[in-house]
């Protein structure tokens, strides 16, 4: 394909994409917010990405703003669709019927119901208002605006004058607040953590400072004041880390220096604090984070401690930071991370278990570990600029991430087991949560996505994830930039981009090869690129002028994957994968023709070729595998027998298998991941 | 085999039985003792079993005394010669270093050490006491009679005027006292039960009543007055079962039914304790016990409960209780028990797991708890005379119980695994455990060992276990009976038995034929008996006279069998039994020529005929098999990889195995029980 004439105009509307993004704020004629203390070359807060790296010294890659890049019709415009209008609107009903806004209401005489839900209830709305402020940022709804507005007015009219705010510590709880055994359990700092997320990204939506203001007062009224390192100041446990990754956000937000100082503080574990060890374990805190040897303890908080400690490698580039990380995520990959991106295998504790402890059906794999495993790729990404936690990243978003939400927006796994019987009794996908942390994190990482897509660095563009979409941003030398997709990734490896710069220029243009891909190839202006290499970002390195066609075909082929032989949950079974997709086995989809009772009831061969046919009406639209296999033809009541004994209860049945993200939104039913197989 | 005739001697030696287990007493000269408040019916001290089973309802089958059991010989000969020289004498060493008795003698002034151990470390000397009991009633052992003698002198010197008998709640703790909160937690009442069944067991040895008198002012004296359902009364919470059975022991023994009532009283739970559901479920208690559906919450507690409630049926032929013990057998017998017999998967809360959750390298399987499983299976078989109780209870004995102690008897399990990765650090024997409820445990198990080969019933008599040994007794009849066994079981299927009865009478003999043989074979005075079937008693109903010979052949081919394919752990696997004995490989005595590090290292072919070789020297004697087999012959590094890759990796091998119970006797090195096969 051959380059075409640019018109300047394309490069104009760069300039009017985030004013496109506000008409609210036009609404409401002048702002009049106080704008916060930010260093003069802080880029402007519509020009903030997820993450605000623009001046992080050791960050290699620089976040692009979410509303830079819209996401067109494909693979994710349906769940980004109905997360806005669906999910993030049911949520909000969900928490103000369960009580989570008449905390705040009821501290300023406006409800007279009483205190509801877990100590770290406040985080719920904070979150919710974090995916609301995702989706500001590329597109306009008055009414997730209108109601963000008032939520916020609302929590700061709590706020007391010493800045804290906390609607749980209240009353005979006062003199509770930020004791060591509170900082332990009651998620103060944890709150507080969401609330400045949450405040930072509505402050990136819409320039509205307020949350953001009242967060920084808590920090500055009355955390940093009595307590920190010093003598005279009492010492702060991250009881559930969150804290850390916020402040330095904050501190990117700002450019005040001391909220990433704190954040070290906090990182490092003050000893006078005096935890046990299953304690240190279990949270993730307490000691110098630079002692870990491996993931342990508590899943979302080893997951969110590891974000913190990235993001603090990203500004100070403490390389034993970064020691550490490569040790924890190599633990990950080696040993710890289900074939869906998930983490966290036990229900006891939420915790991480032994090494190569990956039960399937037991599986814990909370969504908010598999969100924060992405949170965490994406942040060794930018450290590194190294695919291998780009491939990481998107295995948790295709799979265990994007299964936390059912396809209709309004049902929400906690746990993401690998594999299901019905005969269990529970219930996996379920509207709300008493501690619902999981769905507006869910939210929030969908109404981001577009924020994940691209990457800038000094000499170029960064491509990570594919789907029908346009970019319309700049290199770092200021020079416009729009990049397009259309692709039917990931059901077809095949993706056709166009580059267009408003200035001719020389960079390099890193497009990602994703790890699973085993032939692949790229062709820029119509000619092949060489040296393309799985689980690697093809450097392409030219005078880039005009529009330019890059062509990208990855090997979608189906492939059987093994795990590791120490894994003993999964010996003499296999995983079927497509792309980036995981696949599994509903019960519900097979032949049917027998009572057999015994989980797993189906096999599958070993060999031959796995088909795939496109069904535009089944699960919105999803891939459907089909491979030869066997059922079970009589429930096996005994727990030990006879080896071979169970061979002649089999018989040849084609499998059907549906993508894993998918499964539990039909009528309830077995499932199956790992499939032991036959023949 | 002709029927011998038998001299009048042989019976007459069996008078002389119990009075030869009793030399120490006779060296004192006088008892001076108070006799325990017996009905007149209860047999004298020493014609006691391990259970005193003689006047229960309920009970088909009988216990037989320990002593009348003599073990020559054979299998368990030198388990229990090193069970008596070196296991009980070096806990008792451990005992003291550890300060168990320190406990008590600074209570009196005696000892100026502080409080050590555990809240439940009473319990500690009272194990062991009971160990030495058991050893007493087979053999004269001064050096223990007289330790056990200072022990128990020692203790009752402790007891308070009230009856109340616990060196943990002293001083400040006094006023915590079986509090709702101490009870759930303190273990009060577990010591107490466990005081009782050393109690009873040294009287049973001696017929000195002293520490089952100071047991029974606890109980009289503190707990009746002051505990119970009345509504002045203070309700009991079972922190940890093990009172139960130890209070209907003591009815037992003393007759006194009231002592039965009280664990019917706490097998029914108080609601006035108001437990939280996760408490009820942990502790195993604080609910009527046939409320229970499935076995859960901590393994041993809950096998402890079993034990009392099934000594509650024996006693009052509750059915809602047989039916419940029925229900939660299934539940044992269908989901949750290991090959080895061994129960409670999860290390966390030392628990049961979800149906057929069973982790080999992560399992728990603690010996108290397969101790605790074969306890309760002996109460079933005595309610019941069926054959898969005692399958169940051999299963436990032979491998997850035999585990337990080291072949030198000084250190010991408190996990048994069914894999081990010796680069995982951990190690499995342990001369001393801080809670070290499974030392003891194991030795009173092995103490009391040939009380469970036989039992007798109204019409005869059972024969449950096999080994070189002799059993002099009688009959229900009174008729005197002596039984011989001739055998190298376990290694070897065939048992020549002699049975000699005081005077001709028809009875019936029932044979254990274990439920693993696949072809068995019994003759009665060289005559074939017809209707043998595995996993049932065989009955053989005859009028007895003289000596006759009981031939019995059992199939010991080695057999490879398979687990439920719901155990995910064990898909794709084997695992190899040989009679009762479940095999293992370690490491060691495989080829080398590999620095694979992948574990498991080695896989076994699934078919073709496993070879067995008994090898002298080995392991103080055991058969080895081999099998042919492949290893790996190149660590896996990844996590998930394609399908095949691994498939070059491996090289035929052949392995050898040695039995499970003798794993981790020599140098550190892996471990597999379940095996993935290949070819």
């Amino acid at each position: 394909m051959a380059q075409r004439t640019v018109s300047r105009r394309t490069f104009l509307s760069l300039a009017g994409a985030t004013a496109a993004a506000r008409p609210l704020m036009a609404a409401t004629g002048s702002w009049g917010f106080d704008e916060p203390t930010a260093s003069a070359a802080t880029p402007e807060w519509h020009d903030q990405g997820v993450l605000n790296l623009a001046h992080s010294p050791y960050a290699k890659l620089h976040n692009v703003p979410v509303r830079a890049v819209t996401i067109e019709d494909g693979f994710w415009s349906k769940r980004r669709k109905t997360n806005v209008e669906s999910s993030i609107p049911s949520m909000h009903e969900e928490l103000l019927e369960h009580g989570r806004m008449d905390n705040f209401l009821r501290l300023v005489g406006q409800s007279n119901a009483p205190q509801k839900g877990p100590v770290y209830s406040d985080s719920d709305m904070y979150k919710w208002l974090e995916a609301v402020a995702f989706a500001l940022q590329t597109e306009d709804n008055a009414q997730l605006h209108d109601a963000a507005q008032t939520t916020i007015r609302e929590i700061v009219a709590v706020q007391e004058p010493s800045g804290y705010l906390n609607t749980y510590y209240q009353d005979d709880r006062k003199k509770l607040r930020m004791t060591i055994p509170e900082q332990v359990r009651g998620h103060e700092l944890y709150c507080l953590g969401h609330m400045l997320q949450g405040a930072i990204a509505y402050y990136r939506a819409t320039g509205d400072p307020t949350l953001m203001n009242a967060g920084q007062k808590f920090v500055d009224g009355y955390l940093l004041p009595s307590f920190g390192p010093e003598p005279d100041k009492k010492p702060i446990v991250s009881g559930h880390p969150e804290i850390e990754m916020a402040l330095i956000e904050l501190y990117r937000t700002t450019g005040e220096r001391k909220y990433m100082e704190l954040a070290g503080y906090i990182l490092q574990g003050d000893p006078r604090a005096n935890l046990k060890p299953q304690q240190i374990v279990y949270m993730n805190c307490g000691v110098p984070f630079t002692t870990k040897t491996r993931l342990q303890g508590h899943a979302v908080r080893a997951m969110y401690a590891n974000c913190g400690a990235t993001d603090y490698y990203l500004e100070t580039g403490d390389q034993a930071y970064m020691k550490t990380l490569e040790v924890l995520w190599s633990d990950l990959t080696r040993a710890q991370m289900y074939v869906n991106g998930g983490v966290g295998a036990r229900s006891e504790g939420e915790a991480f278990g032994e090494d190569y402890e990956l039960p399937n059906a037991q599986a814990y794999g909370e969504s908010c570990a598999a969100i924060g495993n992405a949170m965490w790729n994406w942040r060794m990404l930018a450290a590194t600029g190294e695919a291998r936690f780009t491939d990481v990243m998107e295995r948790a978003l295709y799979n265990g991430i994007n299964s936390g939400m059912s396809l209709n927006g309004i049902l929400y796994c906690y746990r993401n087991p690998l594999a299901f019987d019905p005969t269990t009794g529970e219930k996996i996908r379920n509207p709300w949560y008493d501690t619902t942390c999981c769905p507006p994190n869910l939210e929030r990482t969908f109404a981001s996505l577009p924020g994940y897509f691209y990457s800038t660095a000094k000499d170029g563009l960064y491509v990570h994830l594919y789907d029908n979409s346009k970019m319309q941003w700049k290199l770092e030398s200021g020079n416009g930039i729009v990049v397009t997709q259309r692709t039917q990734y990931p059901w077809e490896g095949a993706v056709r981009m166009t580059v267009a710069v408003e200035h001719p220029e020389e960079f390099t243009l890193y497009v990602r090869v994703p790890g699973w891909s085993r032939a692949s190839q790229v062709a820029v202006a119509g000619k092949p690129v060489s040296g393309v290499r799985s689980g690697e970002y093809v450097p392409i390195r030219r005078q880039w002028s005009g529009e330019t066609s890059v062509e990208l075909a990855f090997d979608v082929t189906p492939r059987m994957v093994m795990a590791n032989p120490a894994v003993e949950q999964d010996t003499g079974k296999v995983a079927i994968e497509r792309g980036p997709i995981v696949f599994c086995m509903e019960g519900m989809d097979q032949a049917k023709g027998t009572d057999a009772k015994t989980f797993p009831l189906y096999l599958a061969k070993r060999d031959g070729a796995i088909q795939g046919e496109f069904k535009p009406d089944v699960l919105d639209g999803v891939m459907v595998l089909t491979h030869s296999g066997a059922k079970r033809m009589e429930s096996v009541e005994s727990l030990y027998a006879p080896a071979g004994a169970e061979a002649g209860k089999v018989e040849a049945a084609e499998l059907k298998l549906i993508p894993y993200y998918a499964w539990d939104n039909r009528e309830e039913s077995s499932m199956q991941v790992w499939v032991p197989w036959v023949g």
